[in-house]
């Protein structure tokens, strides 16, 4: 099995709600992230211009780092922009910030993930929101594909967000979606809460996942909490999962420990 | 082990945020939990004249049921009323619910839950809130000893309130709080966010607890998620817990379904 292990960062200015072991200035983490042996570091943006696009990509040569994803959580949490919004306008404007950043993801052969950006499900009208909600991914996907950047769709529990909570709800949600440049990314913390058996979700979304996040059951770093991970790394390996596992931890006890202890208790089971 | 089985209940008008599986006139309900098997039925309330004193009793005679907690979760949600509330006025007001709630429960040899109702920790004074929580929930241990009724401290997860989320949280207030009427409930769902190991922490606060709540991982009935509830009550046995395991669970796939369901799991473990 070939999974390359990634760390999630996020700039200086990213909100508390970025769930990232680092945020600092990008070239700063970037170094850092490469120093601890990590094969890949995954972004949380709140705009495409918040890199550097040069900066970035020679640190990324330097440091033969790989820029797996970039995130969206910040588009939702900051700027309040979602895919289900009511108002037409709103949802347009975030279509257009997420692909703009499809285009810096086209620059680094990096996916784009829809995690809390998709937006809340109206309790009022849930058939609406999933309609908005469609209509916006699919054509982030038609983008996406113009781009080659894949778009992936990321669960969280429910107390993030009452839309697609866990994988099943995911594998449900891309089978009305159906689209082919569009995929799931499991987070195995979220898992924890709405996934009846992490192990056998992980089965079942075999042919969508293209990217996992880990963190522990306390969203600390693997290791600091309860979940089975041996567990969890042998069936992504029965599986043929071949791609990223990406650290989106809390910074606890600290951010560099946390970044240290994560990779070091990984890199054993792996 | 004797470990007695209970089952939440809350009356027809509570909050969505009560998490119990009946919400029903609670005569209704105290007889299908005790049609179901159960020992005992914990009512989630708002004020005790929710409570008609003489029928519930004369139900419990009848069905040989216990009551053995009062919980007051709707006192925070529905009432707002909170014990680190800035406003001293609050604060007594939210004392002397607790002590209605109290009186009650001494009819019933009762204890009484301190769960959401302790309220948030102010992020700009902590200190602050810490102490008028510790006055607070001082002055019920002190009226629940004139009434021999404990005070039971609930740790709840992050995303419900950001003040005595783990286990090891709730022992480490308890010592400061060191009260002789004031005792632990554990939430095995709320462990399974919060709780680097499940059944460590069960081991380290074997002397403080007094009451648990069992639901799985998604907080459906147990046996429906991931959680080790083999491992749980061995546990529970090997340090000798004999109270009540009560399940305060969501009404998934449906009320009945899942009281049955979560009973029957259980009783073939214990």
């Amino acid at each position: 099995m070939k999974i390359k292990l990634g760390l999630a960062i996020a700039s200086e200015k990213a909100l508390p709600s970025a769930f990232v072991v680092f945020r600092d200035k990008l070239s700063n983490s970037i170094r850092k992230v490469a120093r601890l042996g990590y094969d890949g570091v995954e972004l949380a943006l709140l705009d495409s211009s918040q890199v550097d696009l040069p900066e970035v990509k020679s640190l990324l040569r330097e440091y033969r780092l790989e820029l797996p994803v970039i995130s969206t959580g910040q588009v939702f949490a900051d700027a309040r922009l979602w895919l289900t919004h009511p108002d037409p306008e709103v949802r347009q404007k975030t279509v257009a910030r997420l692909k703009s950043l499809i285009d810096l993801a086209g620059e680094f052969g990096a996916m784009v993930n829809i995690g809390r950006v998709r937006g809340p499900l109206d309790a009022h009208d849930p058939k609406a929101s999933e309609s908005h909600f469609i209509e916006g991914i699919r054509e982030c996907g038609d983008y996406g594909r113009t781009r080659g950047v894949r778009i992936i769709l990321e669960p969280v529990n429910r107390y993030e967000l009452n839309f697609i909570n866990g994988v099943m709800d995911g594998l449900e949600i891309l089978r009305k979606i159906d689209h082919p440049q569009i995929f799931l990314m499991p987070d195995v913390f979220h898992m924890n809460i709405e996934d009846a058996s992490i192990v056998g979700s992980l089965r079942a979304a075999k042919e969508a996942i293209a990217y996992i996040h880990f963190a522990d059951s306390n969203r600390w770093a693997p290791g600091d909490g309860h979940l089975d991970f041996p567990g969890i790394i042998n069936t992504l390996s029965e599986i043929g999962y071949n791609g990223f596992a990406t650290l989106e931890i809390l910074p606890y006890p600290d951010p560099d420990t946390a970044a240290a202890r994560g990779i070091k208790y990984i890199r054993k089971l792996i």
